[in-house]
């Protein structure tokens, strides 16, 4: 079994990173390969730069998905899901929406910690539009940046222990997902200070992806996931062209 | 990895059905042991014997449990799901809870066959306490019953497909979850007469109990998974008297 | 008119409470009969006490409705509901459903006092079974048990009044509910101290079932909650098997 | 027991009939005394009547609410509750809201019955702002109106039973509100050609009404139905202003 | 272009206010009338003043939209505006609902200031009834009166101000809508002490009032908004009469 | 006031027809200026289109916003809207969303009819998205397309009014949404043939786009929509870097 990891973040740092774990995660069998963005912001925070990650993300899929048997979206605002899970007749995964559904399986009720204040409101709308808003007991943001993982984890671990201490104490969360693309692997190196469990999108991304691909259930042939009809782009990648034509 | 598949109807052939489709679906590396319901309806479908069936599910994970790295209820109601993943230090799994959230991986809204009308009113509230109500585009049940099953399939497959067809055309679903402890592996022979994935809940719970059996998260220590207090029960199974000594 | 107080708790002292607040409750030519659990826990508070109870309550409503006009499920947890609702061919409440569609009476959002900050998340969820989260100004919990209340009641009820003012001040809330069949009776030694109404299950449910009582309407003929087919039980108590016989 | 009932329709012959099915579910101790709508429109239909009606119901139990002990809003369209509620330091129940927290004791999902397709938005949205769409099964309208039922009431009859039968049938819904305060007594006369229970609000508005009146609850001293300030109002009749000045 | 702002509160000095803001919102071509509540609370602040004024609100409308485009509800509950949107040929906006709306163009999550607590429950339920609850990120209430105003509007600014820097900090709202009538033009005034967008419901409604007129659609045939049939209503102001003769 | 519309759609017609009904709808004193899709699908149809759509916009509108006063998305599944939103200092209304929120003010529920059955599921989404769900009555679908539209637009009058009618007769809605940058100005030319008032995003748009422009508003300074920070993205158009030097 074949996993493209794509991480429309335009930093392999981050690519390494998600790698890592998803390679962790992953079965034995499982070969993972991966992808980063070729043009953007080297990690996406706002949400133009989601906007602009959108057509990173399906130029990645269509050049890289040949041969691979499912794709993990591997940035955490799920950049592209829905256009890449109707491009491709492969199972396709986003990691938070991976992180969410899981966390369903562990308790009634899941927290997460956002790295950013900002990015609190978009994961809002990315649960909402999943239609999971009522499993969600809190949100909660601590101020760290990818950097400050690179310079001392333990100060950014800190942080995320507190956080989740919060969730728990005080949200009465059952299971906390820590989000960003960033942190991946990050609930393992916190987990033992956490009452709870902790989980992050990357490594149930990963699991779900090679799950979802062992079913081997057809593309479907109608709605708006079925595959796209033939059709001429105007001045896309050739890969994303040669997908519209079958 | 062993996984324990609990069917709390009394039907020992239904187990064998559920059994079959779960040993399908795992890992070569899975064990898949079962237990039956000792008391209770042959095949669950009032409210009544669901209730029933909920102290026959604790008793029967309670004498059961030990040794394995999972459960799978193996009863589409989900029947006491809440009460064993509290009550144990392992991961418990719905077959329906697994089916809705394995659908939302494969398109944007779902549609259920059911089978019997009576029961349409108990799976719209299973889907509503999961919070999974906005995923769902339609319901439709047939009337169709196990002991037709084993009659002619072929009958009941036919009913099953043109149901399918009404959810496709009709409703606009993006996937199809088959219900039914004793309709497992029904999605596979009428998949090609049907333009969407069609899934059923023993096949992706399997699935799912491996995975997060795989990922070794540890039990709650807070909140209402939590491990059961120490405690005095009265009259019930020595076993389920066991887990409320620690 | 002769009304039926199941208590599945395994606790005659619970039932005495419950039945006292009933008596207290109930109009003058309401004859009060009860029963409590035969096997369980002695005060339902995990959700696997509760999941053992539904069995419980089934045999104690088939043992002992003959007679009877209606059922008030006096557990807080509204055990085994819509199971003995369906079961029986008279009126059935439960005491937190009677609570809680009382309250809507008395204002816009109503507060809840909730025994154990565990028991929290159940009733949010129950409440959302019910279709009311809408109505759900805030939940609070206080630590208190059954064995507190004997020793010192002033005890708790201060703590009860505390965590009441806190939901009309700080919740704004229009009438507080206080949880716990063991707790019956306690809105009307705090009322003076609250600033809004204050109510309870029992009282309210007890009403509610006379109310209902005296409708007279007929059991429904249709639809997941009409009276269950004839069908053969394994083990179970012969008067459940005698309600599958018509 | 001395209960109110108010028409804020102009109509003496609707107050009649709602106060005839009034009469008939009342306890034997409880005395009805009525009042009817001053200013108006005969039978509220449009928003406008309801609206000026919104005036007409306040004056009216301003007026006639001393020495009573509880309030039945006898117009369907519930008008003017939440103000009288606010208002009167007594229970007050509105006939559609009593119909429908009634109707979720009998079932999981009601369906309702509206004469006259225009007022199917109002009844929505009605329900809605008591939270309760959740159990909302279906509404459908039939086209008939007061003059209707004086004419032929087995015509209307007719159309009712037709329009509960596809609620039944279709709809799938376990209890069956008929609404329309003109309307009261209607189940009675048609639940013999219904499979499911029916009911109307001033039957169970009634019985709540008593209830509530009964529970002896004190008057709020917080929130949005505290008792009104002490306060000049222009114009009004003298009986509102009484009200505020305690 | 002519504009009928409508105050139902009978307060000249706060008809005067919402003018004077709508003036200052109005483009150069629109003539603004007015009128003031006959009869009812001089602000309107209660339930019960609010079910007065609908009856207001449809007598001012009916009188005075002749020769008018467009009507603003200038009463911050939106008192009538269902009723006067049916009754009315022409585009009808209430202040509260242009404001909701507008600032769902403005971001995410809006935040609302209320002046006074007992208020916040009455708009939670507008905000409701509107079916935008999920853009509401919080509502804060601060205890000012139009005296106040009156007295020394410099400490209501700071209130505002405070309460606005909250609903930023604490509730992370992207917009913040300050309530009520009287507070018509406050937003421009303390806007720059906020780092959101700060509106009011008199300048919106203005504008949208304007562009719904501009825009010359026609009045629906159908459904609940269509015209009223014609109906003698009794003892109704000779215009409101009038509206139902077509 | 200049007014950029913005058309990610890679067809100049599409741009053509939608800034002719802008024109029309726009004031006397508005400029209106264009921007047309570089790259992409010459008519968004599939969600990977609007993907690459995301990208598309926000590069037209680094590269077209200087010296504007406010911007409409002219592609109607709002592409973008939120990242433009964010990224620039002025008004962004999406045509969707004008013609949703616009819907409002003009009855209770709206109905849609949108183009090809496939993009009913993503304006569910988006109207989800909005927090609109609560007022959609019913979306309908017609099959046609811009080049049906070029070859005989009666035969496409022909089936919006036919789904029109069905809107208004069975869903019961109060007003027509009619979908699709391509069929702007469709509304004026079939609402003789429809009961209810039909309208577009673009129309709506341009007035709501002039309105916020009017207000005179700030950029938020906190929160997910203040402007984003200073950051170096990797090859991306100089015009988008720009935006991220402040």
């Amino acid at each position: 079994m074949k996993l493209l990891v794509v991480n429309a973040n335009t930093s392999p740092q981050v690519t390494d990173l998600v790698v890592q774990e998803a390679r962790r995660a992953a079965q034995p069998g499982t070969e993972i390969v991966c992808a980063t963005g070729r043009f953007g912001a080297r990690i996406i925070s706002t949400r133009a730069e989601n906007a602009i990650a959108h057509h990173a993300m399906v130029e990645l899929v269509a050049e890289h998905h040949r041969g691979c048997d499912a794709v993990l979206i591997g940035v955490s605002y799920d950049t592209g899901l829905a256009a890449v899970r109707e491009l491709l007749p492969i199972p396709v995964v986003g990691m938070t929406e991976a992180a969410l559904h899981s966390a369903c399986f562990l308790g009634g009720r899941f927290g997460m910690i956002t790295f950013d204040r900002r990015s609190e409101a978009v994961y809002r709308e990315i649960i909402a539009g999943y239609g999971l808003t009522a499993r969600l007991g809190a949100l909660r943001s601590i101020q760290a940046s990818p950097a400050d993982m690179y310079r001392d984890p333990s100060i950014v671990e800190a942080k995320v222990v507190e956080a989740g201490q919060k969730l728990v104490e005080e949200d009465n969360v059952d299971v906390i997902i820590i989000s960003g693309a960033a942190m991946a692997g990050m609930p393992r190196r916190v987990q033992d200070r956490l009452k709870v469990p902790a989980i992050d999108g990357v490594n149930c991304g990963t699991r779900l992806a090679e799950m979802l691909a062992a079913m081997k259930l057809p593309k479907p042939r109608s709605g708006s996931y079925a595959a796209v009809p033939e059709k001429e782009l105007v001045d896309v990648a050739p890969a994303i062209q040669a997908l519209y034509r079958g």
